[in-house]
């Protein structure tokens, strides 16, 4: 019996911050699996920063959503139906076939879960992308040492959080940036940062930096850009280590944004600065997601998430992350 | 018999380009060398664009010349008296006591030239910090491969001509950006670069990189900064690496240049970008002489001087570089 599946399309290329009717809740019949394919019941759907920049119309790492296609994004589901020897029905499953109800899978970028390990969601989270991406960026390009200084700005998002914490484990300071005092104080008092900047009701961010950093910034890990990252020149030290993981204050800007030219700074301060991208580590994610376990079993590693209810709330759960409404990461429980 | 000592000291601090009259030439009576110490007669002085930041009362990584005080600089002497064992009478050594007809030193940071080996202003250039500049910022810093596209910015500079050859015996291709077309001729014909690109007969930097770097850019030595490194950033291959060398086109800027931000391209070319200074490679320039002298000896590496003549003429021929009117290592021959 064909099964309807409700899915959300790309209606409209974004100008600007996304507005709901972006996007276009259709309703199609799904196929049914051919061999070796999955057929899935999606329980989750993730919401992330990046997705701004595949809608954005331009290529980048990866091609761009066109007008008409199901939104991209990593999933959760349940398996309803498997010609896939690797996978029977009943299985719970992390895979990446967007927004949409129902999803099939090759199964080859489909993920088993054990459910007994940890709930299902850590799987868009902490011991998913977000944690990964909070790993390899600040142990493999930022390479904390212990007694320095780390900055992570978004400090209450998803990786952010995760950041500090991290940052704690290996011994370091570790301070953030946050847009609201609701999140300064859950990263300090929850999450065990040493100090946050509310950077929505203090202006001057290099003295606010230099206050809560007396002994200098050795690694940032930026996640917001913009204004932020122009203060935090300054106040590196000598031989500092940057990790750009995510500028989300840049994505919904309708032309390049300006700023002061730092490269003069990277001189002053003989700092290294690296861009990065989570599947670069692909080959490595065994080793992130053991260890990030470990921590969390530990009790050394909390995670918040934010759950939004109802596929149809979708547009408007993403939408709400890139204007900072969300504490911890962002996921919608499908029903 | 007291000699008699000419010295530039700094007279004001430079709005945007310096004018001859920010410095000032004095003279004054240098005292005898006392125990360990070494007198010396200047034969050549040094003009570098790092000099632009020590003058511009901002302390960067060192404390800047304050007005009144002696100009710094990298100078190269003949011994004239010496109370310092490891030195005589009639040698040459390489110092650093700045624009002064004479210096005294304590020995430390003294290096006795061997005559016999190569022309003595060679340790201002291609065997002094210029070439050791080149050195480790090409080959420790972006780390280029055999088949790869090194873009180079002032390519027909001190430092800039230097890093195309590297690059060239590394098995790159080579492309430089400069000002002139006799520039563009020189790098081209003489120094062995595939091409370049005369930045102030065309505007579409991006457009002409595309064209110079069909395979797009791996490694970017950058010495100039502003418009064409923003132009450079579309035109890099995913991973490239890039060393900030200098930003002689910010040095004169009389408040922080505005430009778009560049750390979105950080994330998309997954770049890694880093500042340095040759200090820092101090306890490696053993090596990186030996090797450079090694290809001046195979002819694997030409340099070129641009020599000014008259120790009077040492203001003009340091505001000169900064405008671009040199081609090669700027050195001034003080008689």
């Amino acid at each position: 019996m064909p099964i309807k599946n409700r899915q959300f399309v790309l209606a409209a290329r974004p100008q600007g911050m996304p507005k709901e009717s972006d996007f276009k809740l259709v309703e199609r019949e799904i196929r049914n699996p051919g061999s070796g394919e999955v057929l899935l019941r999606t329980l989750y759907v993730s919401v992330d920063p990046y997705m701004r920049g595949r809608i954005s119309g331009v290529k980048t790492y990866a091609d761009p959503v066109e007008i008409g296609a199901v939104m991209v994004g990593a999933t959760i589901g349940e398996v309803v139906e498997s010609k896939n020897p690797g996978f029977q029905a009943g299985d719970i499953a992390a895979g990446y076939w967007g927004w949409s109800e129902h999803g099939i899978s090759n199964g080859r970028d489909l993920r088993k879960l054990d459910v007994s390990l940890a709930p299902v969601t850590t799987a868009l989270g902490v011991l998913g992308a977000t944690g990964l991406t909070a790993y390899f960026g600040l142990l493999d390009i930022c390479k904390p040492q212990s007694g320095e200084t780390v900055l992570v700005s978004g400090a209450a998002g998803a990786v952010g959080s995760i950041v500090g914490q991290i940052a704690k484990i290996k011994g370091c300071r570790a301070i953030g940036t946050a847009g609201s005092d609701a999140k300064v104080r859950h990263v300090v008092n929850d999450l065990g940062f040493d100090a946050a900047l509310n950077y929505k009701t203090r202006s001057d961010y290099t003295g606010a930096l230099h206050e809560l950093c007396p002994k200098g910034i050795d690694c940032y890990f930026d996640n917001v850009g913009g204004a932020i990252t122009d203060a935090v020149f300054p106040a590196l030290n000598l031989h500092a280590r940057i990790a750009i993981c995510g500028q989300i204050s840049q994505y919904n800007a309708t032309k390049p944004e300006l700023g002061p030219r730092p490269f003069g700074w990277f001189i002053v301060k003989r700092c290294r600065v690296e861009g990065f991208l989570i599947l670069d580590y692909q080959h490595r994610f065994g080793e992130g997601i053991a260890e990030l376990a470990r921590w969390l079993r530990e009790g050394k590693l909390k995670h918040r998430e934010d759950i939004v209810e109802g596929f149809e709330n979708t547009p408007r759960a993403f939408i709400g992350m890139l204007e900072g409404d969300n504490v911890g990461k962002r996921i919608v429980k499908v029903e």
